[in-house]
């Protein structure tokens, strides 16, 4: 493998902006952007916790890169400037390193940020598992984040997008299930909903990227609000391909509202914004669907079509609160 | 090993500050400070590669947290926030991380900044080396960044502290040298110095952190100022422990100009600042010391009491400035 410095020269320096200072310095300087709040997310992926090992570099760096994205997309915020850790194990090559950068490169270009800093290292473990470290910073008018916690009884609960997704694409790429090259995909290369998010600033009371899953997600939101949800799952919106795979096994139900990955955007908001947001799904030309209701009863409610419960959802992390001292 | 909600309500939330919505978001909000530059530094440590594996929690975190501060040091910059990004074996325990958590707080006490979120995975694989990915952000009064690139032929060279103690004290911790207790302490426990960089945003020229050895990173300030510097050989401050284990071995002395990981600041200032220089180390308590003198001379020649060419440097990685888009 090259050295360090060869290596930010070679491939990471041409993705520096401004605040990089041509990653020749031992940190990045972002200037204040009066009236604005900066939005910081800071995401960990492990390989073959959080991707298959053997994953195409270029592809890596692009889900990296987005999953990242997705949290500040949920939060209302564009993305401005990024900075990567990168622990690479003792034989990569010059020609995987490059593979990433180009991914990053497509990512900047999709999303329009660039890279501010970060640290390549390599690990001397006899089977060290590749591991990406991604800060992203982001900007949104100052006091407009959408938090977790400002859902109230009453709120609708809308999903961008539709679900199950990549969780199915996974089974898919596992071998566990016919492979489908749209699932695949939806797994291998997460669309964060940018301009989406940005738009909710006004309209949604909270949100969160859908990265647990629904459910899980949704659990965060109302546990951190104090309410509770019921929610349709015969509203849930499918893909035409998760679909057809649902029709070939019952048992994939679950992966609809448990599976991860989808980088969708789960929100709520007061039922008076119904008709702005059925405008802003036109707009953006990106599925919002209601898919169920804000409760003061905690804990998370599936419910079929009968109003029968189809799953229930721990109370997300309870103890969360009580133990936290601020 | 807990679940991660668990451990973030447990151990890590009570660290947060106001930026860091008690981390039960997906992102930390950080409210604009007009007149201010965030200074933002970015590193992984791997463990086998920067540390010890066995390496105390409470120690390790507080490594973690001073190599991260160092960088903001050198820039002139106060922290003030930081995210943590963890990749745990699967077999992590409970006290391990409590441990971890506590040397954080150590750390955060010590230079008064707060968590504002991150990350904590596992990794599956069989000898999964555990990873340490932190942020830290900080600031300096709007445009008064102590960049690398800002030395000129003339101005003098300056180090804090003593050089060389880590590295020796790594020695000791290998084996390879008797242990002091001085020596392996200042290499466990860095000790930035964030006073005396805040001090300098006013007086130097450049500067760096002395992370990757004495000449290696003044090599990084020269290649982006585009000079070079001889520093006298003689003039290299030394502590009395590392002193008195030069004069056991001869050969170790490279150990002062080329070991890392003594976390002190390397900068370059104009000959007239001398006395404020001076006044600065009296005030501050730590010994800031002339070592040598920056030229127009490419490279960095280090020399003897008779000036004669003891050691010289590559060019710091001079094609960086070739390849650089920018």
């Amino acid at each position: 493998m090259p050295d360090e410095f060869d290596l930010i020269a070679k491939y990471f320096a041409p993705l520096a902006g401004d605040e990089g200072l041509g990653l020749q310095d031992d940190a990045a300087c972002l200037p204040a952007r009066p009236g604005f709040d900066m939005i910081v997310s800071k995401d960990v992926l492990v390989e073959g916790t959080h991707f298959l090992k053997g994953t195409s570099a270029t592809g890596l760096a692009q889900k990296a890169l987005g999953v990242n994205i997705s949290d500040l997309a949920a939060k209302g915020a564009v993305p401005s400037v990024y900075f990567v850790g990168l622990v690479l194990p003792a034989d990569c090559s010059d020609e995987w390193i490059q593979a990433f950068a180009e991914g990053l490169a497509l990512g900047q270009k999709r999303f329009g940020l660039s890279l501010a800093g970060g640290d390549t290292t390599t690990s001397n473990a006899a089977e060290a598992a590749l591991v990406i470290s991604i800060t992203v910073v982001g900007y949104v008018p100052q006091g407009q984040m959408i938090q977790r916690a400002g859902a109230s009884a009453g709120d609708d609960i809308y999903v961008t997008g539709t679900l199950g997704d990549a969780a199915l694409g996974l089974l898919g790429l596992l071998g566990k299930l016919g492979d489908d090259p749209f699932l695949t995909d939806r797994y291998d290369l997460p669309r964060p909903r940018v301009s989406v998010g940005v738009a909710l600033g006004a309209i949604a009371s909270a949100a969160a990227d859908v990265s647990d899953g629904l459910l899980a997600d949704l659990g965060h939101i109302c546990t951190v609000s104090g309410v509770g949800a019921t929610v349709q799952q015969g509203l849930l919106p499918l893909s035409d391909a998760a679909s057809a795979a649902l029709k070939t096994d019952e048992a994939l139900h679950s992966y609809i509202y448990s599976g991860g990955d989808d980088y969708e955007i789960i929100f709520t908001a007061p039922t008076g914004k119904h008709q702005e947001i059925r405008d802003l799904s036109t707009e953006v030309c990106v599925p919002i669907t209601k898919i169920g209701t804000v409760e003061k009863t905690k804990g998370i409610r599936l419910v079929d079509t009968e109003g029968k419960i189809v799953h229930t959802n721990r109370v997300g992390y309870q103890h969360f609160r009580q133990d936290n001292t601020r």
